[in-house]
């Protein structure tokens, strides 16, 4: 049985680190021993996918003292007190500095347990497992993890790499419908920013995604893996053109916070941005109305949401995104269209187009 | 008048950093202002250093956006919970990416600000304004950052690198005498470690240090983190060699826990724990009983302890050891010393001798 069918190399430096993508992965132990250090393991995982697949995990890392910690599921729980029992399991099971994280799980998992994995005696090593689209699209590349805080998404966290991922796209038969979804928003996403071929392809095969065919399914995956570690590579701490990946994200996280996290799915906030991001790129002249459908189209296909909940009204809006960390000396930064594949970021745009554009929702 | 006495440049490539030492720096616009990229700075401080100076901190940042967080004092409160709060400050204030943490404070507050730091929004500027003698010679260097979990010290934390540091020597008069002496104990084991030339200068001028003579402080100020900057540059994540810095804090921490956080001083368990580390040294024929005795006259000169608590006996010190984030693949780590200036890293040793040592206590 051919198992790895693909592997990314995210190219930085002395941080650099492979992502194995295929079917088949998740119980390899060649995958893990390889990259695993001391002798102490500590699996993280949350109540949904423990019953799935601690089990198989855990039988590949039968040659360690294997530990676990199940967190409740849902970014609801995305929370410094939920993080803070990472520890108490290290510390009970008197876990040393060379012992090593496993994520395995979703976002939410992988950027608690990424942080936790940057905080334990001020940095261990970890592996990503990630068991979701939106995971091994996203939170696979780029290091960021971290957790909310009741003022807003993300504000607590580290740039932490993982040793390395492994995206085992079996996982994905388990993943419900509304899940998938919000998976293939991140992905769309890669196209509009600067993969015009990328979105071609996505409008052509948007269905056997739906339909999880495992070669478009790892097709996608492993490009979108490529685009994202093309980015992050050339910007590791997101001083400039990495904020492209925040394509969506300050509309969208304005979204998460606006109806309380958990209500809507990260995916589906950021399909929401996009289009909202099309909307404006288009009222200011930059885009066409055609390429504006066209990404609608694809998005809705995607059983994604295509535009903010009625729940908030502009001005909501407005001020949710003040508080995103985005905002750069004052002033607001949002990543725009020039057209499809064309993505700018850009704080150069009129506040009262961007406010006219929001009430016409 | 001639402000700025010393300047002890810290080399580690791009996060390279000045230490400014001298009187009359506290309130110096310049070196803040040298420094702070964006408006907004937030001044962490506790409620026993803001009456003395947290206005004069103020003033010297005119210029910008300045909020300020008053912490509770003492290490019984480096906890998350307390660290949180820094976060609910600088979310209320809407402070963005740009914005800069300075800790006005000794260690407990340094540690706690610079993670805030080292977490905020993934990474921020910050700027050390040390206020005890412990903080000035030991937290200005090296990027330690961190919180305590009740299982363990500083278990949770970042390394995070100041911009610069501003030790300012005139807020020494305003330290008692117990705070004094535990400061004295970390600049009495730069000398144990590789500096025996400092130890013999310690050894001379005990009382000036004591008397509080600027001349006599700003020297063993600068000669302390000249030491510890050379072996930090060598060994900055703390891989090998930097562990040297440890000498009597495994022991030292073995005794803070045990007792319970904040009823020891942590300078005066590290002073006892260097005294435990010379006596066992000595009992593994390492060291001569003579050296052993000048270490303990300068330790005792120096109004600190040379012992382990009453209540402690060996078996609980061994055991709270254990779980010290220094032991390396369950094997216990220790710096010992071959003679004053001629420390070790090691786990090359009997553990029925340092039993025995532990017991005749």
């Amino acid at each position: 049985m051919q198992k790895i069918t693909k592997i990314v190399e995210v190219d930085l430096g002395d941080r650099s680190y492979p992502i194995h993508v295929g079917s088949g992965l998740l119980d390899d132990p060649e995958l893990y021993s390889e990259q695993i250090a001391g002798g102490q393991v500590m699996v993280v995982t949350n109540e949904t996918v423990a019953p799935l697949y601690l089990e198989r995990v855990q039988n590949a890392l039968a040659g360690f003292q294997c530990e676990s910690v199940v967190l409740p599921d849902g970014e609801r729980y995305k929370t410094l007190e939920t993080w803070q029992s990472i520890f108490d399991a290290l510390l009970k099971h008197r876990f040393n500095r060379q012992c090593t994280i496993v994520a395995l799980g979703g976002g939410v998992v992988g950027d608690m347990a990424g942080y936790a994995a940057a905080s334990y005696q001020r940095g261990i090593n970890f592996i990503q497992v990630p068991t979701t689209l939106l995971a091994q699209v996203d939170s696979s590349v780029g290091g960021k993890t971290g957790v909310n805080h009741p003022l807003g998404k993300n504000m607590i966290g580290a740039f932490h790499q993982p040793q390395c991922v492994i995206a085992d796209t079996d996982t994905l038969n388990t993943l419900d419908d509304r899940q998938l979804s919000a998976g293939i928003s991140e992905v769309i996403k890669y196209g509009l920013i600067n993969d015009p071929e990328f979105f071609l392809w996505l409008e052509q095969n948007i269905s056997a995604l739906l339909a999880r065919d495992p070669e478009a399914l790892a097709f996608a995956i492993e490009r979108s893996c490529i685009d994202k570690a093309n980015v992050v590579a050339a910007d590791e701490l997101e001083a400039g053109q990495r904020a492209l990946l925040n394509l969506g994200h300050t509309f969208g996280h304005a979204i998460e916070t606006g109806v309380g996290y958990g209500e809507w799915l990260h995916g589906e906030a950021v399909a929401a941005g996009m289009c909202m991001a099309a909307r404006f790129s288009v009222a200011l002249g930059w885009m066409s109305q055609q390429e504006e459908e066209r990404i609608l189209d694809l998005v809705e296909q995607s059983q994604l949401p295509t535009r903010p909940p009625e729940s908030l009204d502009a001005e909501r809006i407005l001020e949710l995104m003040a508080v995103d960390k985005k905002v750069l000396d004052g002033r607001l930064r949002l990543v725009l269209m020039h057209g499809i594949g064309k993505s700018v970021v850009t704080d150069d745009f009129d506040m009262e187009k961007l406010r006219s554009t929001l009430s016409s929702y």
